[in-house]
Parts: structure tokens; C-alpha cells; sequence
């Protein structure tokens, strides 16, 4: 059968060459006669996997020795506690950013350990845009400064990276890291997890300030102790190690690729093809400034919501699959990540241009 | 090539015809085009494949109503902090049986959160033996009492499930879930890591007395909320679908096989010739009492330690793999869990009796 576009916001596509390769490797492993989900954490078949990955992740993204790059488990919805249990280190407050849906859930979470405090929200435009750097109001003793990126659920990504001086800045990448080039130097810490780019659900990156590592609130678990991980290479207990494989040929498909200059330009060119049909219509449309329009995730109405219904069956028969958008939001919305073929976005603009045509 | 048989003690062996359906469903799921790990997590293709996992769960173990079943990450590591915060419901210690490596890993992690009381400890006698219902000295007053049933460090397990009243009993099964028929209704609460007899590593499942749930300790993380989990049927946020589905493929396994009273047969006979050839032997041998002797986690000692080395190389020729015993008890172990199949021991209960023959 021939291979559907699924544009899921996550658990999303992968590459189709990881794929086929961890269907080869599937009962033997290099020979080995294991596939990589039997093989014991700590043996040297499965060491060598986790290091490749570590490595290349390191080369993707330019990744210095002072950063620690953890392996972790329990997803962005972790992350929104561990980040407050381990970098309040002695401060009572945070700044956090709202620009949306997954902001709001990593402040909610916060709430339980500290007092955020709001840089800034764009909720009262109902987060159709970014805040620019004039707009944030950082407090001087912050423990750091949190923000999202890209906001999956509306579709809106930040042109720039904010400045926040010496208070570490902290972001949650889930929905577009590895999506181009990143300075990572500018950053206390990054995580992500891993359902968009960079493989499949139930792993979840870190990317830590090694400094920042050491001080956690009274009652953290150690599960939720950047240190303890840091110290065990993330083998503190078992990983997800067949997540962590699939993450590894994730990242070798990228590297062959041309890297993450190589994966931009793609991925430019996909969100402009993309954007471009909605904005040379008149019958569909989307909310976000132009500044900060996401590249990978495209959320777009249609200018009679009676026709979301024949819209998605009609595209689930040309082989368009999960363009419904979120429930909070509504419409439709396109999820254009790494693995998504430019082939599956022209064939998404194709099937637009079409039912505008015919039904519009 | 010949799969080898591999002896780990988890992650471990998956059943071949499991890897064999994983293999071919790897990039087209019943038709749908997709990999399951692919697929959104709200989907009809992965709730129907949560949904069969969870049915056939139930079925295998015959889980009443009355328990919630999550399928939930972080492993047993997580759970050591996660009963606790859920399941103090106001009481301020809780009773543990200290049986051997982990246990202990339990107990200190329980630390964090309240005042652990030792009901009984094998320590004393190097975690050799399970203990008699006699020596259980339980509080009336603590939250639940907790134990290991099989430790898979020192292949100790309890022939019978300790009677607590009407005190909650904890189980960690990690190492011995679906390994036989169990009565869940005796349990509060029954946690295990999927890498042993379940799935790859990244998915714990845990198993639990309704009642149970509700109250949680001050500073508990929404993901360590076992009520959040299952009020959202272990979606509160995105879960480790494919590990999920993995587990799903060896339920059904299971199924076929004829279920846990067949499979109980089968772990039997194969942990009867592996003791018996160590008991047979002057040459091998092994420390733990006849009636706690674990059926999935075989340690073995040489008569002769310097001949560790060279046993160990002749069973990897062998394609016996991953026999080397754990660092905080040297020798041997051997892992027999559902997947390894019988004729994988009699293959190592052949280069046993070899290499006593020609090197004892």
C-alpha cells in the first residue's frame, strides 16, 4: 500500500528510510541476532547505539562539552515539574512566557513548587502572535526565564530568541527542535519530547547547562533529579532503549540529509508552499502574524465550518490523514514536521486548491 | 542468522513471532499505512490497539472492575516515589519487606517521603530466602505494606502472597508479572516494568484498587498522579504508544499460547532443569532457599571464580548470551523470563554440563 501523509500533531511521521532500516534491523541488530529493544542497557551492543545517537545529536545541533544531553522518560508534561524542582535552586520565583496552550500547562504545573511570574501573554489576542523583546517584563531575580518556541495547538513560533541576560533561559522545543540550525549557547535548558521530530513517543531530550545541575527542591523523586540522570548517563534506571534507537537512525536520516541547513531550507520551503495557498485564498485562512507563523504546525479554517466535515473525509480519501485541528481551536491544522514529505504538502495545497474549487 | 538465546535480565528476549508481527506491521498497520508509532495517540487506529491491550491485560489476569490498569512510563523507579505520594492518604509511615537489591532501591526512595517501616529484612542473611508470613511485624496503623515478590538481582522470590489484613498491599513485579496466574484482588496496588515479561523498556504498567486513588501528597507532580492518569485512561499526556503496542502484540501472544495457566507450565519446566542441573552438579550452585527460588531469575556460581571469564566466552560462542551475574553478586545469572524459549535452557543446561565435563 501506498504510504498515507499523516498530518498528526504528534505521535507523527518518521522518516520512511528510518523506518525500513529498524524493519531490517527488527530480529537482528549488526548481526547480532537481537533486535535493539532485547539487548540489556549496559551491554556494549546497546552502549554503542545510545553513544552514536548522543554524538550525532551533539553534531546536529552543535552541542558543546559544557551542556549535558539527557535521554529521559514521561514527555514535555515531566518537564514542566522537573524544570522548576531543579532550577529554582533557593529562588521563590520564575518568569514565564504565555504564548499558548503548552505555555499554559508548563505554568499551571509550575504553580505547584514556585510563583511564576507572567513576562508577558498574548492571551487576550488569542495567541495569534509572539511577544516581542520590548514586551517582556523579566524580573532580576528570577531562577529563569520559560518559554515554548512553537506552540503546537495554535501555530505560532518565535522569529527570534529572547534576551534574558544572565537568568538561564529555559524552552520547551517538543515541536520544533531539529527543525533547522539552533544556537543552543543560548540557552540554561532545552527539552522535547520526542513525537515530532525526533522519534517516537515515550522519550524526551534534555539539553541542561551542566552548571545549573545540583541543587533540586526537598521532596523531588530521584526520577525527577537532573543530576542523578547527568551522573548515570541517563542509565540511572532502564531507558526507553528502543525509542533511544529509533531517536539514533532519526538523527544518522538527518546528518545524511545535509544536517539541519539542509532540513531549514526544506522545511522553508514546505511552510511557504503551504502558507501561500492560504493566504492566495479567499476561502481559507489563518489567524497567526506573519512574523511568527510556525513552520510546523499549520493551523487554517475554512471560511464555512460547515464543510470541516467533507473536507476531512475527502482528504482522508486522497491520503491526507489527521488535519483536524485541535478541539481548543478548532478548523483544521497541518503538522509539517522533518519527516513529512514537500511531496505530502503539495499534495495537501493540490487537495485545498481542489475542494476550494469545487466547493468553496 | 540463528537468533541466539540472550539470558538478560531486561530488557530481554521478546517472543520471535511477536518481533515477526512487529516486523511486518512496521510500516503498514492492518492496512492503515501507518507504523503504530506513527499513529496520534486519539486516533481510532491507536485506541483500538490501547484498548485491545488493556481487554486482553484484564483477561490474562483476570483484573476485576474494581482495579484501574495504566500503562504509564518511567518505570519501577518511578513508582518507588509515586506509591508513596499516592498512597499515604494522611498516614505518615508505610511497611516494607526488605527481600534483596531492590527492595531496598524502594525503600530508600520511600525515604523522600515518609518514614519507611522494615516489617521484616532478609539482609542478614545475604537475601537467600523469602520470608515466613510469622515474621511479618506490620503496623495497624501504616498506609500499605510493600514488597518485591521476585528479586531479580538475587533471584529470590515469595512462594506465597504475604496476608496484610486489610492493610493495602504493594507489589513490584517487574521481573515476574504474567509469568503465572495471579489473584489480583489480593493486591492495593501491582507496578512492573514493561522490559522483562511485557514489552521494551519505556512502559510500566501499573494495576489499581480504585479506592486507592485520590489523595495526594503536597508537591506531587501532575504526571506522578496516579488519579490524573486514570481519569485521562493513561492520556493525560501523550503515552509510549509503541511500547504500548508491543505489549499489545505480546498479550495476544499469551493469548494464543493458552494463557497464564499454559505459560506457568512452561516457566515451571524450564526452571526445574536449570535448578536441577545446578543441583545435580558439584561444580555449580546456587544460594537461595528451595522454596524461594525465583523461576525467571537464576543466579549460579562456578566452583572455581577464575573460570568466570572463560565461561562466560564459550557461552557467547554458544550463542548463550548475557549470563554474566549482577556486579553486586558476581557468578552467573540466568534470565528464564515468558520469551526465553525451553529449548534456549536446555542449550545452556547442555554447555553447563560441558563445561563442567571438560573444565570443572
Amino acid at each position: 500500500m501506498t504510504r498515507p501523509y499523516n498530518f498528526s500533531a504528534g505521535p507523527a511521521m518518521l522518516p520512511e528510510p528510518v523506518l525500513q532500516r529498524a524493519r531490517e534491523e527488527m530480529l537482528d541488530w549488526h548481526g547480532s541476532g537481537m533486535c535493539p529493544a532485547e539487548m540489556s542497557h549496559r551491554g556494549k551492543e546497546f552502549m554503542s547505539i545510545a553513544e552514536r545517537a548522543e554524538t550525532d545529536l551533539r553534531e546536529l545541533l552543535g552541542i558543546s562539552d559544557d551542556y549535558r544531553v539527557l535521554f529521559l522518560q514521561g514527555g514535555a508534561s515531566s518537564q514542566f515539574a522537573m524544570v522548576p524542582m531543579n532550577l529554582l535552586r533557593g529562588h521563590t520565583s520564575a518568569d514565564y512566557i504565555n504564548t499558548g496552550s503548552w505555555s499554559k500547562k508548563a505554568i499551571a504545573e509550575a504553580r505547584r513548587f514556585c510563583t511564576p511570574s507572567i513576562a508577558a501573554s498574548t492571551e487576550d489576542d488569542r495567541f495569534s502572535r509572539a511577544p516581542v523583546q520590548d514586551e517582556l517584563k523579566l524580573s532580576s531575580d528570577a531562577a529563569y526565564v520559560h518559554y515554548t518556541p512553537n506552540e503546537t495547538i495554535e501555530g505560532v513560533e518565535f522569529p527570534d530568541i529572547p534576551d534574558t541576560g544572565d537568568v538561564p533561559l529555559v524552552a520547551d522545543m517538543s515541536s520544533t527542535l531539529l527543525s533547522r540550525p539552533l544556537d543552543v549557547s543560548r540557552f540554561g535548558l532545552i527539552y522535547a519530547g520526542a513525537q515530532k521530530n525526533i522519534g517516537p513517543a515515550g522519550l524526551t531530550i534534555v539539553i541542561l547547562r551542566a552548571d545549573l545541575i545540583g541543587e533540586t527542591l526537598p521532596g523531588t523523586p530521584a526520577m525527577f533529579d537532573y543530576g542523578i540522570h547527568a551522573k548515570n548517563d541517563s542509565m540511572y534506571n532502564t531507558p526507553p532503549t528502543y525509542a533511544w534507537y529509533l531517536a539514533g537512525l532519526v538523527f544518522a536520516w538527518l546528518k545524511e540529509l545535509g544536517g539541519l541547513e539542509a532540513m531549514a531550507e526544506i522545511n522553508r520551503r514546505k511552510a511557504a508552499k503551504l502558507y501561500a495557498a492560504i493566504d492566495d485564498s479567499k476561502f481559507y485562512a489563518n489567524p497567526v502574524e506573519l512574523r511568527a507563523r510556525s513552520w510546523m504546525n499549520v493551523p487554517f479554517t475554512l471560511a464555512d465550518p460547515n464543510l470541516d466535515g467533507d473536507f476531512l473525509a475527502g482528504a482522508k480519501d486522497a491520503g491526507l490523514l489527521t488535519l483536524k485541528g485541535h478541539r481548543s481551536v478548532g478548523g483544521m491544522r497541518a503538522s509539517i514536521y522533518n519527516a513529512m514529505p514537500e511531496a505530502g504538502v503539495e499534495a495537501l495545497v493540490d487537495f485545498m486548491r481542489e475542494f476550494e474549487r469545487t466547493r468553496g
